[in-house]
């Protein structure tokens, strides 16, 4: 084996104390002898981020929000450590010149800057992020082209199609069909929408996450983001991407070739599999402890989604058909409607119309800049603080 | 494109007038511009075999029956068509120097001499025939290598796995999971199967085929069947190779890799689509009118296969553990199981009974020639024909 096939691979994590950057470093973890964490960042959870820093010891760390960065340098930090502060830092860190790959497990459109920085240094783009393709797709993908730089999806859903999409070219692809558990209240009468509490809206069926990640599974805009998402990791057109409600949550996604062949990915909703393939495909690593017995499962079961009960779904759509600035509209107005609807301040129905409005008024920009995006989507946010 | 790309791909179609070689005729005719049938062979049905003849227009047909042939050249055959006569004509036809793929869509035994001659000559030899892997397994893979010949199979299953590891390495497999429909008696309690009347066993619930296949699938030896073709396609160890019944046959068969992905093919149950990728393959053509609809489908059930009940699931296992001609001792006596079962000779459950014990009489000989495997079939035929 030649030196520089030994040579470990630099892996900077963003987003390191949250779910996605947890499971990230459990994966390195097992990755040892070919992976070496080079970096990590976060918010505000430096108590975390110090007990990873001890463990991985990273050359450079980043801490986002000044506060805990000032906590942060009070406790010792271990030696050798490079501390970067602010989005300033995140940035830098994203192009760290010993790193090979970035996970971007930071969620928000603030995560673009860093998404930004590592493609123009060239790095492999692990995306845990959805706002990064939605917001800012076209920018991104053509800094991937002129860079050399490639984007991995780690979503569950795209990882599936970006694995499966090895049985096939992609010019061969009939179609594809993103999954959806369909969320806490798919079987509910829509009159009783209105009565959603967010209590019971942060109750998600499968997946463990954030918030706000929740609450959008619950109202199904999850869907939306992704189908915007498979239309920049995989070049395929509105029409070839569907919307399927699976409950169970334990087909990921299908792809249908253009010969009839149909292929699913299958298993438990644990994010490792995704995570570790983003890191060492199209080689698989041995992970004994994740498997699955269908015969447990039992049995699997699949609705077209109700486009009327869960709006939502079709704002993908309008995202791609509008382009531009839409998705940061879409994005930003989301955001801040979840918020409300956390805060106890609007109804739950009211956050995917309030979307629907705002989009409406917004009047796409064409092949933005990422400052254009970012102004819409705060213009966005700011809008729904007007009309609620 | 270079005059070589340009030539079309010949295929020689042995068994056309049955079931898949009709559905490969079926498949061929989509791919004119491409490919030229070059040979077409049956056993007795000279009538269709004539039709096809005239459609396609092969340079040389052959007719294994005598009788059928007579009444074939007594029929006006079309000008500088070649008529060859007995299996001695079929396995010539199997090397035809015009062909580069041969489909064995015969059944049976029979038709390993005509694999055997395929292989030999360094042709694509698309299997719908299981006899050839389970009595002679060994032998196949090792002409294949020998020759430069490739196998590639066309059982939705098999073909489904086939199509799945370029999702992966060989040697990243855990295991796959082959799926069986569970036939028409698999709920049923097993004191009733004493008196399943043949009728009853050839209503198949899901697929259409020939008598003897069908009353295989009922007994579920047609599994046992696949876990010796499936160990010499893809070089997995038995313990590597599972079954599950799956009542709506949607899932064609799974394959997990050691990193926990976990890839499944889907689909209606039409040979169409694995007998066109098994000569298109990787190259995958258009076939607009065969896709699925999950939601039409609406739920896809699985469970543990009952080995008490199915005795003959844990076959396979024991050909493999045996090795050498156990594999022929099996398919002789229960292709002649079957018969007696049909006739209404025995009962339902004599079928595999009668085939375990003549397995245990076996002693398997190692690393046998065709013709010691030939004899072994033909002796375990006799021995049921003697218990009965």
């Amino acid at each position: 084996m030649s030196a520089a096939r030994k040579r470990k691979r630099g892996v900077v994590v963003l987003g390191s104390t949250g779910s996605v950057g947890r499971n990230t470093l459990a994966v390195l973890r097992g990755l040892e002898p070919e992976f070496r964490v080079v970096g990590l960042s976060a918010n505000r959870s430096w108590q975390l981020l110090l007990q990873q820093i001890e463990e991985f010891r990273p050359s450079r760390v980043a801490l986002a929000d000044g506060a805990s960065a000032d906590s942060l340098e009070e406790a010792v930090l271990p030696d050798g450590i490079n501390l970067l502060l602010g989005r300033a830092g995140v940035e830098a860190l994203a192009s760290d010149a010993g790193a090979d790959f970035v996970v971007l497990a930071i969620s928000g459109g603030a995560a673009i800057p860093a998404a930004v920085s590592a493609l123009k240094a060239g790095k492999t783009l692990a995306l845990a992020n959805k706002e990064v393709l939605v917001m800012a797709g076209e920018i991104v993908v053509n800094l991937a082209k002129t860079h050399g730089a490639k984007m991995v999806p780690i979503d569950s859903e795209h990882n599936a199609i970006h694995q499966l999409l090895r049985t096939g070219r992609r010019n061969e692809v009939r179609r594809i069909i993103l999954t959806a558990s369909g969320g806490p209240f798919h079987d509910w009468p829509e009159s009783r929408l209105r009565k959603v509490t967010p209590e019971e809206a942060l109750r998600h069926p499968t997946w463990r996450m954030g918030q706000q990640i929740t609450i959008n599974s619950a109202t199904m805009i999850n869907k939306a983001m992704e189908v915007v998402e498979a239309h920049w990791l995989f070049g395929l057109d509105p029409a070839q991407i569907e919307i399927l409600v699976h409950p169970e949550a334990i087909v990921h996604s299908v792809v249908e070739f253009r010969d009839g062949a149909c292929f699913a990915v299958l298993g438990p909703p644990d994010m490792r599999v995704p995570i570790q393939y983003a890191l060492t495909g199209p080689r698989r690593v041995a992970a004994p402890h994740i498997s699955m017995d269908l015969a447990d499962v039992g049995s699997l079961t699949f609705k077209r989604p109700d486009f009327d009960k869960f709006p939502a779904l079709s704002l993908g759509y309008k995202v791609l058909e509008e382009g531009g600035t839409s998705g940061a509209a879409l994005c930003g107005a989301n955001e801040a409607a979840v918020r409300k609807f956390i805060e106890g301040k609007i109804a739950f129905p009211d956050i995917v119309d309030l979307v629907k409005r705002i989009m409406d008024k917004h009047t796409a920009i064409p092949q933005p800049t990422v400052e254009q995006i970012v102004a819409v989507s705060r213009w966005s946010g700011r809008e729904v603080e007007r009309l609620v």
